[in-house]
């Protein structure tokens, strides 16, 4: 049977990787600070010393890493995955970079003589726990037919999009859409909240209508007690929507909608807000620090 | 039985009086185009010759008009809705406004003995002619219970929000969000495109997440097919935009995401898109004439 | 010789009809607050019990007042300038309002027999003490050349741009083009600040290039200093702002910049610096409160 | 005496190794173009075969290249900068480009041995014409002063700002300003124009007041003839709004006006105006193609 490898034990790796072990998958797992490890390995997981241990000891590794600069590290750095990736060795990330960085991943461990796919995913803390992502991958069509059932073990939906960089930037795009409709969102509550009606009335008309969606109903109650424990991390919804409008740049699509609701994240990171839920930005919209 | 006028009969007007009609609601008619009263009559609806008449014949007058210049001429113009309140009747102005306008038709109302109602709704076309409109009412307290009936031929929900000015607010609140929301998806649509993304694939992929929608669901093919027969024509959508944002200019509240949704609206207005959908926003997006 | 009367004494009309005094004219004030005449009378001006009494003692009276509410109250409302227009009168009003204002007044001053101009001005305390300020005319042509010895005791340069109207909207582009260049300047300011640079050496650098102007000149001191005694204050900056935009949604012109603009504006106004000079919006922009 | 070499003979590099040559400098000349080497050498430069060979030939290279791509390539690249410095060697990037690519040059040249120093002006053709650029020197502060004379040959004034990195930071918060005063410009005479006013008469008004400058005076007749021969290209302008950019995300400094008016620049390119003046985001603002 197919052995998997599982770096990266986060907000969102942590649950994947248990998602992985509770369908009976063989689990070899590694995590830069190493006692984040321990849960897993409670319940069943073996533990790696070295990123490149973790991938010699298995078949498929994934990676889930919080940003650009942690996903190269990983691959390219002292002990990392390139140490061990040789022909039977298979790499996925799942981790949201850009398409350089994706490409530059396809290109270490391809040039090493494995097989590559990325494979970010949409969904936060809850979908993961769930094991409901929804996963968009792109690159060697052939390992994500055998990462099927891994697939469904983490995710409702996996769609194979295309050459590697198109699942890094179908994920942009999907980020960039929530920004900016968390910053519209927010600028409602703020709005209703200033003009003295009920912010409960606005979400129970809002669910009524054309506009009705899981998270204003998920977020908005904790818009109302601004309490913003991170499901997904405001610092990396303000990534998203850089990397986002970094590709619009690049091909000349004018994004001025998503442009201010990158201001705003900013100004929410600025005030402290990084490590709160992206629902956060609603401190920046009411001017609150 | 308690008899209805009705008011102003274009793309919602029209099918919310149909609506009164096919739940055997007496009900007399008038529009300033005549021509569109056929349709009602032959429903079952008398026709009146003037506002003032139509008034004169029902003990509740329900307006569904434009702008706030075609509510405020229906009320205050000759033949127009004052000249025909007294203590026995009673006015209902759906009419998406501003809460200058809602509060001058209250007191022109109310002044003349009448009492009022302002009751703006959130939904298009279809939810009109599906009788599933959300009804933001605000006003005379005991005129709302004794129009339960009738709003519920016409919606799947009514609000009572406070005093007169409350259901105009909350409409804009809600119109604001959803126009920031459609400019967000079209910059989502045109940057997955530019990209080499499959909008397809995109609009599946929105379907699965946190952010799955009605809206995005019935507005995505038309934005792929690039066809925007008017549910909610571009130029109302940015009229509210218009009106959000003077809220928030009022009450010192900052809009940054709503004002580049605006400038976005006003862009395809001058495109002239006005009388299209208003996801036809997307032609803005995409730079399109 | 032709006797003036001037309404309205504030940072801007006292130091513009002191220079009216220094060139000789015979002039009447009032103000609301009247304590405000005392200085003007020590000066040789005769002070007039209500608006329209100083218009009733002068042949040609000018107003300059804050906003378009005062300048309405002011022409329209009890004791009025209204009270005393005949065919014998002529008012110049050089507030600066908007279109319809500007024509709303127009409309009662000639109706009432009267010949108006309206005569908005570029520049703000500084330019109104040295008799430097831009006068931008616009309505009865003959009456401008009657005015022109007082316009050249107040400005260094006036224009008669065409029928009324087109001096409010001449002001409101100018004052667009200065705020939003003002915010840019903030913007410019508190980056080369946050990235380690002197903005002292910013500022030297902006005077030797191709934009060097006198305002970056004057608020740059004021900028580094955080210190903003109002020459222009926020509050009317952010007004113009307002209104240009309105102007710009009514013909459909999109000015996404000045949008932004207005938003940082706001956003200062919201923290207090309402009656701080315009370049406090420095604050908002800096994220401090 | 010191000897110099000159990389890159474009629009600014070729007028500024002129007024080297005129100020009876010693000059070596490379361009990858060769053809633009002819009127160098015609005015008595001696034409180097590789940019190498430009190096080896001098003293001090100084280099004048489009972008950091172009600036990285003639260091790192085949044949390039590199190759020919050693402890007797001077390299002088007057380029456009951001501190990353700056460090980078920076490293390499001084790995090899050499002395560097960052330099990029503010300024486009004319004042490189005249000798009147304004240089925002970082770095080798001995280096700084042996260029004293050289520099002088090329603008009015050359500031040293500290370490690497600082005249590049510096030269983006001034391009940064003026693009967005240049935005903002154009939304003005666009609104003018729009509302029946003379453009002409605003440039006059604009002439004389707190906001007059150089910028406005030279390209508002380029923008009433809507005629935009390039002196600082529009993709140009647009690459320094998205690097300035750049450096408020990594500061987290809010930039919402720079970020407005970089979407404008995108649009302006996205139509094909990208070799034309960075006035030309006229176009854009007028929407006209």
């Amino acid at each position: 049977m197919v052995t998997y490898g599982f770096i990266g034990l986060g907000i969102m790796g942590a649950p994947m990787a248990k998602n992985l072990l509770a369908k009976g998958f063989e689990l070899t797992v590694w995590n830069r600070d190493g006692s984040k490890c321990a849960e897993l390995v409670q319940a069943g997981a073996k533990q790696a010393s070295t990123a490149a241990a973790c991938v010699a000891a298995s078949d498929v590794t994934i990676a889930m890493l919080s940003d650009p600069e942690a996903a190269l590290a990983v691959v390219f750095g002292p002990d990392g995955v390139l140490g061990a990736i040789d022909s039977t060795k298979s790499y996925v990330d799942m981790s949201t970079v850009d398409e350089a960085t994706s490409t530059k991943i396809c290109e270490g461990v391809t040039g090493a003589g494995g097989r590559f796919l990325e494979a970010p995913v949409s969904g936060s803390k809850g979908p993961a726990i769930q094991g409901q992502l929804v996963i968009m991958a792109a690159g060697d069509a052939a390992l994500f037919q055998e990462c099927e059932l891994a697939f469904a073990a983490m995710g409702k939906k996996a769609f194979h999009l295309g050459a590697v960089g198109a699942g890094a930037k179908m994920k942009l795009v999907v980020n960039m859409v929530m920004g900016s409709m968390m910053g519209a969102f927010c600028e409602g509550m703020a709005l209703a909240d200033g003009a003295g009606l009920s912010q409960s009335d606005l979400l129970e008309v809002l669910s009524l209508g054309a506009i009705a969606n899981p998270m204003f109903a998920l977020k908005g109650p904790a818009v109302m007690k601004r309490d913003f424990p991170p499901a997904f991390p405001l610092k990396h919804q303000q990534k998203d929507m850089r990397l986002a409008l970094a590709l619009g740049d690049e091909l000349n699509q004018t994004l001025p909608i998503a442009a201010a609701s990158n201001e705003r994240y900013k100004q929410a990171l600025a005030s402290g807000h990084g490590d709160n839920d992206f629902a956060a930005v609603y401190n920046a919209t009411k001017s609150l620090q």
